[in-house]
């Protein structure tokens, strides 16, 4: 019995109400939320007014139903082609390649990149069984080959899969006879050279530029 | 501009679709859910199987239509009155004075409480304007007045709040004739007692007991 008090880290469930238990697992699908923020998140709602409950499971359906991948670079979007595709203030001709919504939000947050996106849906990663097929990497070929592009970047993220994934794209493209780029990896800005890693340091070297 | 891009932590806003916004919005209302946070809730649930986000809508909602507050001890409970207060197997002359449904759920996890419970629905806190009259302490004097309790045990939290609130129903009962008591101060188990706080060290001398 006491033995049992110590292991017992989460709450015995035979107690909890079966739609308090939904609700919690539920919750505990969403990523960062584990057994029990899903418990205390489940208590909130259960204590908080009904119009807060109603907000969240309405806003829930309303994303699934009025938002979907724009047709021409995937990012989510209400209309279709979304914002970027359709205007006439970006540069159509310049492609920058994200893994994810939350990269291009990230390079969008920047204010530093005026041309368009592509979003692949994820990384190579053989052994998650994400091979180029997975990715949207046929459907940007595509746009490609409609011509008006001058230049693809490859923004993926700077590890192995991410990596792989960008030169798979680049010997994809070669044919194509456009400037394909990558983004530059080095010192993040307010880094420290002193405790930068081995690899970052060499990247940052290598892509040096002049001052 | 360069200052501004440093300064900036969040993601500018205008370039999300209304609908992803009020869903970060509605997620940011749960408690421990900050701007970043729902953020990437809100994109998990755009890239998840619509399932996903229906189930978990359904699951708000039901949770709102099926779980009422107890008629007697005010826990969250499908049937009313709840399984501890029409259970012939719980104690229903000792009650447990608890401040909300996670400490109930905390007690009972302890599987070292047989008897019935009294969800107060908080602690007296004057400064965020909850008095007496906030918290459901009539209802357990006419509960008491009824008849039947033989002990009330306070276990509010161990406060300068949660100690007013137990002070408070202590001397609100003490017309009754009843016995009521406080749940033990001390060290908790596994902690050091090299590192306990004067305050609770002092608590662990005062309730000593004999051994």
């Amino acid at each position: 019995m006491a033995v049992q008090k110590f292991r017992s880290m989460l709450y015995s469930y035979e107690m909890i109400a079966e739609p308090i238990q939904n609700l919690v697992r539920e919750f505990k699908r969403l990523p960062g939320i584990g057994e029990k923020t899903a418990l205390r998140l489940a208590l909130h709602v259960l204590g908080a007014p009904l119009p807060h409950a109603e907000g969240l499971a309405c806003a829930l359906v309303e994303v699934k139903k009025l938002i979907h991948p724009c047709s021409v670079c995937f990012q989510f979007t209400q209309n279709d082609p979304c914002g970027i595709c359709s205007s006439g203030k970006r540069d159509q001709g310049l492609i920058c390649v994200v893994e994810d919504q939350a990269s291009l939000m990230a390079v969008e947050n920047s204010r530093s990149f005026q041309g368009t996106y592509h979003v692949l849906g994820g990384r190579l990663s053989p052994l998650d069984g994400i091979g180029p097929g997975e990715l949207r990497i046929s459907e940007l070929l595509s746009r490609v080959k409609k011509g008006g592009v001058r230049e693809v970047v490859l923004a993926t993220t700077p590890n192995v899969d991410g990596e792989a994934t960008a030169l798979f794209i680049k010997s994809s493209l070669d044919s194509a006879g456009i400037k394909v780029t990558r983004i530059a990896r080095g010192i993040p800005m307010g880094g420290d050279i002193e405790f930068a890693d081995a690899l970052t340091l060499g990247r940052a070297l290598e892509g040096r530029s002049s001052f």
